[in-house]
This record gives structure tokens, sequence and C-alpha cells, in this order.
């Protein structure tokens, strides 16, 4: 087969894994939006054949035989087809290291854990999930060992999921929060709080519907490409590629920025998809690279934007509009719309307290690595950390260290990127400063210039650049996290009189 | 390999195919549904892909020796399987006859007709349709040649769409009918018409959606297997299996018995689907047989059934409760929803006319194929029959020969099934009424015993019976039309006091 059939080969093979891709996406966001209660089972039995067609197709003989032959001539290759060829081979590599097995029952496990995980955290029972969630970790460690025996397992999992991150990172980023955001905590705790009366009354989800669409909109999103849905966790997803999109949120009727936020947040991630290129379309370099960066993209529009006074200042009219019972002030909306506090709950954590929900979960996957503690301790070393970091007591495992699918779910190493994404934005914005009038264009209602600025930057690129090439690629000097912690610091000083 | 393992192998091709037919299912109703409008184009791209894969695994040659070779031993077959290798040769055998360059064009003719139909009932420019509508019924008589070159060609595409429909049965049927009918209509037209004033205000969609829910569980879906949703047009679609369920409906906000009888009637086909035997789940025998059998369901409880005045009496005071500004009596509800006029669009028409609809249309497809007219003179003989069988005249052809997209969707010989199936409730309902109390069941509510009639000799069947065998099992007597002529005329005799 010549080099050109074999490109065609690699085109031909990417479109299908989109499809299938596209199937089984589908199928997710079906499950959690429109379908009967009682599907779940007939989603099981489709989505376990089409995951096994997609295996097949991705990790057969004659799909390791094209990559590795357009591998082997890497040099004839596109940047992109280079890229396109080293992802793909990601996975395979990986599998190829494991016994076939182990590898079988890795899957079996993560099915159970996460089954059994639902049952816990719904009876707050610990007990049920510690074995199940030992033997998670303990497969974890030895995949590590398979697949990378030169590294510590946990920078392996860092790795996995934000490509480059390794625990060196991770304890300077996050000594570095920790000094200044809990001294930061206590100081605000020491002042009157910021009231949120502003927030709560009765506010129906067809008017938060609408208010929605035009959040969406104002934000730049192309509706005809970017649905909304509703569902019980606010999610976005890409349906086959970037060209259909979807972000979900969930309308509380006693608070209308809770959907808000949510959907500010979703289209923060939808806009980054979405701004891929459209030749990256059904190739696995189509939308976001990794979580880290698709968090910088979220927060940065949920808070850095979203939460900004001038953003509050724009949108508050078009709150009173939808909701004409709020009563009051901008400035009251902006005060309410950043009350911080420590809370149990990391989804619900506000823009100063969240990294250090990420900072209890990054010390326990580091120190279980380590096999400095052991599963067993994870609760009673969730709450002291939850003591020590937020300075709050956690009344069950339910809330404390049940709350999160990701163990269960095989994510385990992927906190970190949350809050490194968090802490990207804030250097995006000061850069983003030397060109753009930043509070100027929100003023005006202009996000454009915003937008511009990261498609060129970032969106564009989809995952052809590794993440740390698109944090350089964006900003052009070193990831400081100082700059984070100044923000928060200048925001919070501010708006609590400290 | 064994007779045992081609058997394990022929249940894991339709597990398959079933799981490509639940992505597919899905993909078209999400396109209906929630989609993002711009998205057309991403999910063309997918479809395309997974019918390939499915196209090459329902067809490829394994598939073809796996088929043949059970086919061979077919006395060492269940019943069940020997009807499982019969439904999936009857496409392969098919396709083989037809050459395989003529079976590719075929299928690109009907996406081009497809689209030119959309743009020309657009436009009402039915000299845009004239010449694919051409190429589209030459084709059809070549692949009648092909497939089967001893019957006509129509019979051939009856069978097709109604296994065992032939013209001679159509003709005896339709004369009966039209015998009966026309004349009935004359009657009804020479009195004064029924007032319709009750059906007609302002219904808000959220308050019709609730009483949607309402006539689905009357009915006896069970909500946690089917779900609702909005579309242009109404209709039903099983999603990979008759567990999972979805019936739409559209909302008139100015007349609510618009969707309330769309309701019933996909939830007739609904109930259907969802009755096959758990057993025939990820096989071709789950589900509705046929799309006559199908509409004797749905036109079964949507008129039969939902405009009795039985129904009509019990449902009236939940009409009341969901729109309080309904005033009037159960009485004039019934007499509302059974106004009887000739109209111009099939889909809307009612009960008494409906099966007119078709008799035009089988009328011009018959013509057609026996080189009686050609496809230049369906305008004028489709105005010419409307002028004869319903008495009006058609003022354009948007709204005559281009209202249906089943010539250019491939169905030419599909209308006729819909007729049977509203002829056939008739003599369901006077078997029925043998053995179960109807009219005493509906004033109460209790639709189960109606339900359980069904079921026991239609729906538990799925596609295991044939058409014909289906309603045979169901009355155990011959079909008779004059049962449906006489229902209609008893009908609306009482209503308008002919």
């Amino acid at each position: 087969m010549s080099l050109q059939e074999q490109k065609e080969r690699l085109v031909k093979l990417q479109q299908k894994m989109a499809a299938y891709g596209h199937a089984e996406g589908l199928i997710y966001f079906d499950g959690t939006t429109g379908a009967p209660k009682g599907t779940a089972e007939n989603r099981a039995q489709t989505l376990g054949i089409l995951s096994e067609e997609l295996y097949n197709l991705s990790t057969g003989q004659d799909t390791i035989d094209l990559l590795e032959d357009l591998d082997a001539h890497r040099e004839e290759l596109s940047d992109k087809e280079k890229r396109q060829v080293d992802l793909l081979l990601k996975d395979i590599r990986m599998m190829q290291k494991i016994p076939l097995d182990q590898y079988i029952e890795f899957q079996k496990l993560m099915v159970e854990a996460d089954d059994v995980w639902h049952t816990a955290k719904e009876d707050n029972d610990w007990k049920l999930f510690e074995p199940v969630l030992e033997r998670v970790f303990d497969f974890h460690k030895k995949i590590a060992a398979w697949c990378e025996p030169e590294k510590a397992p946990y920078d392996y999992w860092l790795d996995h999921f934000e490509e480059g991150l390794t625990m060196e990172k991770c304890e300077s980023f996050f000594a570095s929060l920790k000094g200044r955001i809990v001294p930061l905590l206590h100081r605000v705790q020491e002042k009157p709080q910021l009231d949120t009366s502003i927030l709560h009354g009765h506010f129906p989800a067809a008017a938060q519907e609408a208010f929605s669409y035009e959040l969406m909109k104002l934000i730049g999103l192309d509706l005809d490409h970017v649905g909304l849905a509703t569902t019980e966790h606010p999610f976005t997803t890409s349906i086959g590629s970037h060209l259909d999109e979807r972000i979900t949120t969930h309308y509380h009727e006693e608070d209308f920025s809770s959907s808000m936020f949510s959907v500010i947040h979703e289209g923060g991630h939808a806009l980054y998809d979405t701004g891929s290129d459209r030749d990256l379309a059904y190739t696995v370099l189509d939308g976001g690279v990794s979580m880290g960066i698709h968090e910088s993209q979220s927060r940065f529009y949920e808070n850095i934007l979203g939460r900004s006074r001038a953003f509050c200042e724009y949108i508050f009219p078009s709150v009173q509009k939808h909701f004409p019972q709020v009563q009051g002030t901008a400035e009251e909306f902006y005060r309410a719309v950043n009350r911080a506090e420590p809370s149990l709950i990391r989804t619900e954590a506000d823009e100063l307290t969240y990294a250090l929900h990420i900072m209890v979960r990054y010390e326990l996957e580091k120190k279980i690595f380590a096999e400095e503690i052991q599963v067993k301790d994870l609760p009673a070393e969730w709450n002291r950390l939850y003591k020590e970091y937020l300075g709050i007591e956690v009344p069950d495992d339910k809330r404390g260290v049940l709350q999160d699918s990701h163990w269960s779910g095989g994510c385990i190493g992927y906190f970190p990127s949350y809050a490194l994404g968090s802490a990207y934005g804030a250097q995006y914005l000061r850069k983003m400063k030397e060109t753009v009038d930043v509070d100027g264009c929100i003023r005006k209602g202009d996000f454009a210039p915003i937008g511009e600025w990261l498609r060129e930057r970032i969106w564009k690129y989809g995952s052809f650049l590794t993440p740390a090439q698109v944090f350089e690629n964006a900003v052009h000097e070193p990831f400081d996290p100082t700059v984070f912690t100044d923000y928060l610091e200048e925001k919070y000083t501010e708006l609590y009189g400290l």
C-alpha cells in the first residue's frame, strides 16, 4: 500500500471512530435527557456492542499495522498527521503493555466500581465501596508499572489525563495556591458575609430557559450548532464532531444564579470545542485537548468574565427583564454572586475555595500511590484535610469522600487538571488585557474580541497541540500561579474590604 | 461450524444489527427533536458511515453464508429462527437479483428524489419533481422485474411493504369501501356540519403536555419505557428494541384535540411495539410486523376507542381539568371530534374520509405501473380523483400531488396498508366485544382488558407472524371490509342524523 493510500486509510479510520463516537455520545446524552427512566439496560446492550465494534476497529491488527507503518515514515507526514498517529497509538501502546486478561479484568472492575459507588453514595456506605476502591487503586498502580515502570505511578496517571503534568509541577503549584488561598480565606471569614438574598425567590424554569439562550448567544455560541438541554448535573458534550455540541443545565427554581453560571461555564466548554478549525472535524484532533485546558475555558467564562463587576453590570438589566421580581442594584448582584465560603461539595464551590477541594483530592491520591496511606484511611484523611484546608467538619461520607464519581470512573489523577485550568485563566486575562479592552468589551456586551483572542491562540488548534503547548502558545510566558492568586487576592480584598 | 454455533452467530448478528439500529434510530430522533438546526450535515456524515457498516454486516459474505447454511437446515431450526432467517434473507435475495451498479444508482436516486421533493413541495413546483419521480417509478418497475419477473410490478411492491397484499385484494377491498363511503359522505355533506367550537381557544403547550402524559398512562403505556417529545410531525419509533420507545406530538395551541388524538394514535403504535414478547428484543422479530398492522393498532386506539362516545364521556372531565376554559358537555365534545368533511391533506383527514385519500394514491400508483397513465399525468389525475372521491378542488400541487414524502422516499406501494389497517380495527372491535365489555371498560377508564386482548392476539408476536397471520390469529375469520363500512355507517348515521 502506498503512503498516500495509508494516509487515506488514516482519514477513514478517524471518520469511523467519530461515527461510533457520535452514536455513543448521543446514547449517553439521551440517557441523561429524554430517555424514559427504565431504559438503561437497553442502552447498556447497545453500548456494549458498539464499544466492542469501536474497540476492534481502533485496536485491530489492521489498525495497528497502519499506525505503526505511518509512524515508521513519520518524516513524510504532516504535523497534523503525526499528531493523529501519536494520539491513536497512545492507547494501543498502553494496551500492548497490559496483559490481555488483565485488561479485560480492569474493564470489568471499572463497571463494578461505578455500580458499587452509586449504591454506596446513595446509602452513605463507605464500607461497601472500600474493598472495590482498594482494587481500583491497586489496578491503577499495576497499570502504571506495566506501562511506564520508570515513572512514579501517580506521575503516569497525571500525565495520562493532562499530558505533561507531574507531581513536581503539582507540588509547586498547589504549595503556591495553598500559601495564598488559605490565609485569604481566613481573612474573608473574619468579615461579615456578603448578602445573597437578591438571588433568591421563585424563578420559573421557562423564564430561566429564555435567559439561558440569551446568555449563550451573548458569549458567542452559534445556536445552529450548540443545543441546550436540562439534566440532573450540567455537562457539555460533542455529538460526533465539534459541529454539533450540546450543553446542559439544571434549573433551581429558588435561585436563578445556579443555572446562569452553569450555562456560562458549560458555554465556555462549548466555545472551546466548537472553535476547532473546520478541517479537524472527524479526526482525533477535533475538540478540546484536555480537561485542564477545557476547565481553563469554562472557568474563564464562568468566573473571570461572568463573575466580573463589568459583566454583572452589563447583565443585570437582562436579569431584571427575565425575572422582574429581582430588585436591587447591579453592585448588589455582583457581590451576591461572589460570596465565598467553605463548603462540602466540590461542584458547588466558589471561585476562591474551589482549588482547596482539588488539593484535598490531590493529597489523598498522591499518598495512596506513595503508600503513605491506605484506601481504608481515606474517609478520616478526607475529613482531616477538609478541616485543615477549608475549616469545616464533614458530616458524612456521602458529602465527603463518596461525593465524586472520578475514582470509581477510572479517573484517578484527573482532579489536578481542574485546578490548573482555573489558574491558567488568570494568566490569559492578564495577557489578553495587553491587546483587548476586556472590561470595556464586556460592558458593551461585545464578547467577540475576547472570543477571537481565545480562538486564535487556543480553540482553533483543537487537540493538535499538547496542553502545555496550548498554554505556552496562548501567553508566551511560563505558567505562574501567582497571577491567579494575585487575581483572587485583589478581587476578594476589594469585595470583602479586607 | 456446528449448527449450535451458527445459531449463536444468528443471535449475535441480530444483536449487532439492533445496536446499529439503535444508533441510527436515535440519531434520526435527535434530528427531529433536540438537535441544533445546523447539524444535519454532521448527522449525515455519521449516518453514512454507520449505514455502510450495517450494510456490510447484514449483507457481507459471512452473513450470506451463515443464513444460507441455516436455511439449508431449516428443519432443525425453531419456528422463530426460521422466521428470522427468512426475514434476514429477504433483502439479501432482493439485492442478489439487482445488478450492483444499479443497486448503488437506486440508492443515489432516492437521496436525490427526497432532496428534490422537499424543494418542490416548498416551492409548489411539480415540474421540478416530475423528471426525478419518473426515474423513481421506472426504477421501481425495473427492480420488480429483476426480483419477481413473474409478478405484476405493483404486486411486487404491495407485497414488499405488506407481506401478502396484492392488487386483487386491494381491488375488492377498495371497491367495497368506495361503494359505501362515497355515498355516506355525500349524505353527511347534505346535513348541517357538527360544531367544533368546543375544541378551540388557547391551550398552553405545558397544559397539553400534562394531558399527554395522562393519556399515555390511561391507555396503558409504561412510561418507564415510552418517552414523549415534540416534533413538527408526530411519529413513533423504537430505540434499539421495544424496551425503549418514543412517541412525539405537536402542540397546536389553538386546538387541544390535535395533539390529544396524535398522542393516542402514536400511543397505539407504541403499545404494539412495546407489547412484543421480551425474548424478541434484539432480533428482527422485535416490534410490529408491518405498517398495515401498525396502523390497525394506532387507528384503533385513536378512532375506534378514542373517538367513541364512551371515551369522550370518560375523558371530558380530564379535558376540563387540564383546560378549565373548555365549557359544554361530553356529548358536544364527542360530536366535535367526529366532524367529518372532505379535506386536502391525508394526514389531517378524519375517520370517514381517510380511506378515500388512500384510494386516490392507490389508483394512481396502479395506473402508473400498468402504464395507463404517465408520471406527467399525475397532477391532473390527482386533482380529478380528489374531485371524484372527495368532491373537492385541489388549489395547488403543494396541497395535492406533492404533499406526501412516500414516493420520493422509496415507498411506492405503501399507502394501501394504511387503509387496510383502518379497516382491520372494526373487525377487531366486533370480535373483542364477544369477550370484553369494551364500552364498559372505557367508561371506567380501564384499558387493561382491551390491551390484554390485543397483546395476546397481536402484540406479543412482534414480527414473528406475517401480517395476514396476525389478522387471522386475532379474529379467526376472513377479512371482511363491510365490518368497517358498517361501523362507519352506523356511527355517522347516528352522529349526523342521516
